[in-house]
């Protein structure tokens, strides 16, 4: 008989003998399992020719159980774990890959397009809890002064919204993203191209170890893998189907930093650039996204951002969702204003103003709109979201 | 009988009597002709109150004939000439104002957007001529160094690519779209809001005098008109219509900057903007009217602007398409090649290629084949642009 285990050390294994994302390997799982799957592969019947030698090739190496028995044993003792479709905490919206189309790049129609068959995750949080309010902030590694302060921005101010950052692990507009989020007391994710237990680049090694306390660090490859080059192209799929939306801070002229935000508009998420000076080589690449990608939208702060990605509640909290919400029933400013209010702390009337975008009167009058309907509740130093009614989740 | 001069005297007084741009008084002057549209606002006979009282207003201050009269005079004394519509140099293109289409500016639908009466122009080139290869690069007065230094290289880029630069006569953005042009060897043209004898501001006095010694002043106002406030967004439309093309660079939110690019969207011309950096202030008018307005462009370069206002030739040089010309059948990359030829001196071979956007063999391959068809020469220190055949002009 199959046990849940089998089929989790098979998903492993498959990880192992053809890199994720392999679309013919998503197939087989998808009709036959994971356990029948990797008994087909294993017996040499892979279903093409590439397939079949890249399993070959590994297998040559190694018993493919065998090391994927080590894996999970190597990342109990790191305090890693492993998380497959069965798991209450799968990302379901990373199974929308089955649909990402990709132009102009055909020779890749076999890889990058499929959904993970399993991630490796470090970290408290509950995986798919943590990506439902999640953007991706990307970009440059050889990031500008200007991105570099863009990406924190933006990551603060996510945070401070209560929405989760994703990421890579990369120097410049990664890193920057990642601890903006962390300084605004946020949940931040580092998806990595290579294992959990070994973040590439180590010079970021503080930054990940932070980030897999208050945050997660999440990964395709099993503990020990290396960061191989073609890695980072299949891992940003993941980062453009596990958010909302992505917003891209700085690339270079046809850079990969532009192509998970191609993978946003491929699977017709938000894609969002932020534009730069016409006179930085950093700026070229967003430009050009902006230029070509009719769905690219130009996005100036984290407020651009939240509109892309969708209003406080809106399909987020379906679970709290009554006929009779108040909250459905407010016009466009007092929906801003009540945006504009931190999760977890006072703030002042101009402050709400302005993170609002309306004048302080208007703030003014719909925070005692807001206040009447028990939503807002005015403090000596401002004013501060009620907390959630029972039922009530945002 | 009425002769031409009535007919220009009976212009110049109308625009004195109400705003140019008013749109009652260009219907009437559609159906009656100038001279007998003066005779019925002078008989007290305008047909809505508002022109009445304007009328009025005028002619208890003096008599609006004797005004023209003094007008004309004092523009012959200081070399400046009237162009009405019967003029061969009269820019055709404005009389598309007919069609503006002004949203969200309801009180505006009777001023700004009929087509100019006349112009008073200073400066020794063909108005129409001059205006038909023309883009408008407009702005911020308080510019930043970076949007100064973006204007300049538009400017100049224009130039020399022998299109005629547009703009108003401010400092900041304005000026520098002025200077880059000057620099550029090419024609300039600075559309006033006041008399072409006192263009405003007087800080910008000795850039008028190159303007008007290389370039054009142009004004739908008097000599001795003053650039009252209104005047300048009524201005605004000129620059919109009679260009090809208006390229926006630095801009506060909701400014008066970024409502020449909306009249030329209102026109369905090209209405393009340079990005900047989502730090400046300066830069958040473009970015919003990028937004907003799913039509309006990002240029990051002057080859961006080449590639909305039209390619060489394309109908800017009517009489000289044959059945066969060999540019029509230039491919893609060829054109862009020939495009980043300058008009009057010869370039080097990488040169080409940064500014025809390709790499040098792509650039080298091109330039053989322009050379055999006689549209390039090769000279000791690059190439050039053959000079033209009988029949043929750019």
């Amino acid at each position: 008989m199959t046990t849940e285990d089998d089929r989790r050390l098979a998903r492993v294994a498959l990880t192992w003998l053809a890199e994720p994302g392999t679309r013919s390997v998503h197939h087989l799982v998808q009709h036959l399992g994971p356990v029948a799957t990797l008994d087909l592969l294993l017996a040499g019947d892979a279903p093409d020719r590439t397939l079949r030698s890249a399993v070959t090739a590994r297998t040559t190496a190694g018993d493919a159980r065998a090391v994927a028995a080590e894996a999970l044993a190597r990342a109990e003792r790191l305090g890693a774990r492993l998380v497959t479709p069965e798991d209450d905490e799968w990302p379901t919206s990373v199974g929308d890959l089955r649909l990402l189309q990709l132009s102009g790049a055909a020779r890749r129609v076999d890889v990058e397009t499929a959904p993970p068959l399993c991630f490796w995750v470090r970290g408290g949080w509950p995986l798919g809890g943590t990506l439902t309010r999640s953007v991706a902030v990307v970009g440059a590694r050889a990031a500008t002064p200007y991105g570099t302060h863009v990406a924190t921005e933006l990551g603060y101010g996510l945070a401070d919204r209560d929405w989760s950052v994703v990421s890579g692990g990369a120097f410049g507009i990664d890193s920057a993203a990642h601890r903006g989020a962390l300084t605004g007391g946020g949940r931040t994710v580092a998806v990595l191209a290579c294992g959990v237990d070994r973040p590439y680049p180590m010079g970021n090694a503080s930054l990940f170890d932070r980030i897999a306390e208050t945050g997660l660090l999440v990964s395709e490859w099993m503990p020990g893998a290396e960061p191989l080059r073609p890695r980072f192209l299949i891992r940003n799929r993941v980062i453009a189907a596990a958010t909302r939306g992505t917003v891209l801070v700085e690339a270079a002229a046809r850079s990969g930093a532009t192509q998970t935000l191609k993978r946003a508009l491929g699977l017709k998420r938000p894609a969002m650039v932020v534009p730069g000076p016409v006179t930085s080589a950093m700026s070229v690449g967003g430009h050009e996204v902006l230029r070509e990608y009719p769905y690219a939208r130009l996005v100036a702060n984290v407020a651009h951002v939240l509109e892309e990605v969708g209003r406080i509640g809106d399909d987020l909290a379906p679970l709290a969702r009554g006929p009779e919400r108040p909250r459905d029933r407010l016009d466009d400013e007092a929906t801003q204003v009540l945006e504009a209010l931190p999760r977890r702390r006072t703030i002042g009337l101009e402050s709400i103003a302005a993170r609002a975008g309306v004048d302080v009167r208007t703030a003014m009058r719909k925070l005692s709109m807001l206040e009447e309907l028990a939503m807002v509740v005015r403090r000596d130093d401002g004013y501060a979201l009620a907390p959630p009614t029972p039922g009530e989740r945002g």
